[in-house]
């Protein structure tokens, strides 16, 4: 049984991990052995083990290694106290030279991405993600959401048909979803009332920002008989607040530690403004113009972000009821007003991490939204129907997982966020 | 605010749902609304709300509807012994009629597959996924595994080539991934460990069996530091008797009840044999005639099936140690007997749920591996260089959700497994 060297006792013990140092002095040998839990020094005393000494003159930095033999204390040594005294060594996995160091550009890491992530610093990113992720799973099925795996394989483009990519199907074509948005409708056409989806979803975009990439981890819900987008974001800051503190409870002082990160836990309700009142404090506050009915530009969104934080003290903010014209036809338009949408986005720290909105659930209504943004109907019979056999009003969100881990951990950019990012020159490894 | 109709007490009430049934007498209505939690009748009195008898008189079955009104117990009433008294009423979606109901063929229901789910029984199959699938993941987690997102686009096509879909990638070709054996394996070598992943994977086939689908969800797992394919099967049997029970727990209840099954928590450890005690019993007891080396035959796995269960009681076997030539080249071999190799398959009922194995962990043993299968070594360069860096001994298992689904639930086919089934003709909706 091999023991984690992080929970190493006095006695006999069987240890595997990687050589991160090794010592060959005249008469001793001093290694340092590394996994995920810790790291131990493990002494040779080169006269009573010739042959254990033999193998460790031998070898390379970072090789794998089994060690049986017996952990003492020992105050002399200033990793944990203690060291092993082996009675056996096998080398698992001999390492021949690095082709990277830490000091590479991010391209020539993401080439060896396999050596760019041993370290323990960079698996924490993944141990944030994986608790980050399953807490959200956890919130949503803790109320009353149905988990669904929507196919990524779709027979015609969605939502209008640009940046799709296209695949070879036999002898005809499918394509790759963007979004599951038109198949968490349909759960809600079928009565499953709640769903979340974690599935990927692809940009054929040739974009290279910080923030892009051809395909990511996305995570949406939708949710039945929503009023308005008022009950999504409720859904949403409840969801993300609960997810972030379990990091902060799992892995808070670990973060802090080894990426100097503090993990704030928001309180709760989030901040919120209107698409008029954004104008206002652009235009008011901030003297930037802005018209009426226009989208954000970049610069605006990162002055509001700046604005609002420095305002509220808080790292999200809400705003809502965008203009109609600038959302998806699928957006439920407002009754008393409906150049206005009941819809909204969700900002944290300087980015855009989110939309949401309660979506248009009627027939009818909907495929005038959708002749009005000038596309094809047709595409999207199936989409329509969903509808017509009856569906109750709903809403819901998508985010995407690794931009919200890359903004939770200050990283500077997705391709650290992710464990193989994917952009329009990248497919390896 | 919404209450779930399984929830309701007596007194003011709103509640949202699909009008299930709807009978318009001279002097009175009796509407049942339906949700996802439970039924209950509403009562109109004509004459004394005749704007809403108006409503309901107009009105299809399976439209939505939202009513505000006073619950109140009533003894008559068998749906609960409690009726709503209604103040108002709305219909938020009018239901055209249905062009299928539960007789329809299996293909026709699925091109109308969100009125084919729309029923309790239904959302039950999708609500113990949930919970299964997020038991899984939760042992996992509990045990030291991070989660990882592997990319389902790649550069080459991975583990041979055949049967895999291409896609268009701006002016190159990219490909679908079969599995994140690749992925995972790196995690591996960037030292994280223990790993679990849960992702579509696409298999080009033109199969049409009750067991196959284009795409699928799968469920991965990889785990440093093995000794053997036995420390795989180990954590294997736990993790899925923890799921298992979990659904127990939570459903197995409402699942005896509406889809007639009952859920067996399988007891530890899963009964074992290895692929040379397989031939014995289907040469010796069964009178089936297989030579040593070979792989099982569709029949003979049917029969070794059966034999198991009805000796050992138990609804899994591992068999393992099979022949290193039906093996993927990834497959480490036994030391001692190379033509046998450190892998196993796992039977569930009549079916191989999973397959798993130690894998080949030392570069130039795998390089040579690959080539005695007879495929190119250039496109999985990458591959081979994980592991010339350092890599600890390996295994892990792979196993298709859908199907693992379909197994426990005892359903007919695949494609009530699945949300959305894809298959060769299959794109829709």
């Amino acid at each position: 049984m091999t023991t984690k060297i992080g929970e190493i006792k006095p006695g006999k013990v069987e240890i595997q991990g990687w050589i991160e140092n090794l010592r060959d002095k005249k008469n001793m040998q001093f290694i340092v052995i590394r996994d995920l839990s810790g790291k131990v020094q493990v002494t040779v005393i080169k006269a009573e083990k010739p042959e254990i000494a033999e193998i460790f003159s031998h070898t390379t930095l970072e090789s794998t290694v089994k060690i049986t033999g017996t952990a003492v204390a020992n105050d002399f040594v200033k990793l944990g106290g203690m060291e092993i005294i082996p009675e056996s060594a096998e080398i698992t996995s001999r390492a021949e030279a690095f082709p990277i160091g830490p000091e590479s550009a991010i391209d020539q890491r993401l080439d060896y991405r396999w050596l760019d992530l041993r370290s323990p610093e960079k698996a924490l990113i993944f141990q944030v993600e994986t608790i980050l992720n399953q807490a959200m799973r956890q919130y949503c099925i803790d109320h009353g959401f149905i988990e669904i795996h929507t196919p990524t394989l779709i027979g015609a483009s969605s939502e209008g048909g640009a940046d799709v990519f296209e695949v070879k199907y036999f002898d005809r074509k499918a394509y790759l979803i963007q979004s599951p948005q038109f198949y968490k409708q349909m759960a809600m056409a079928a009565g499953f009332e709640r769903v979340f989806i974690n599935t990927p979803v692809f940009r054929a975009e040739k974009s290279h920002t910080k923030q892009h990439a051809t395909e990511f981890s996305g995570f949406d819900i939708e949710m039945s008989y929503v009023n308005s987008q008022e009950d999504v974001m409720k859904v949403q800051e409840e969801l993300l607040a609960y997810a972030i503190g379990e990091v902060k409870n799992k892995l808070g002082d670990k973060v802090k530690e080894l990426l100097g990160v503090d993990i704030v836990v928001p309180t709760l309700p989030f901040p919120r403004i209107t698409v008029k009142e954004a104008y206002s404090i652009l235009r008011d506050k901030l003297k930037i113009s802005i018209k009426d009915g226009e989208d954000f530009s970049r610069e605006q969104e990162t002055a509001l972000c700046k604005y609002m934080e420095e305002t509220n003290g808080h790292q999200f903010f809400f705003v809502s009821e965008y203009p109609s014209k600038v959302r998806a036809f699928y957006t439920m338009a407002k009754e008393d007003e409906p150049e206005y949408s009941k819809s909204y986005d969700l900002y944290f720290k300087d980015v855009e991490l989110t939309s949401g909105a309660q979506r248009e659930h009627r027939p009818d209504v909907l495929k005038k939204q959708i002749e009005a943004k000038g596309i094809d109907t047709a595409p999207m019979a199936d989409y329509i129907n969903f509808f017509k056999n009856g569906c109750p009003p709903h809403g819901g969100f998508g985010l995407g997982l690794d931009r919200f881990l890359m903004l939770l951990l200050n990283l500077p950019s997705l391709k650290e966020a992710m464990y193989l990012f994917r952009g329009p020159d990248r497919l390896t490894p």
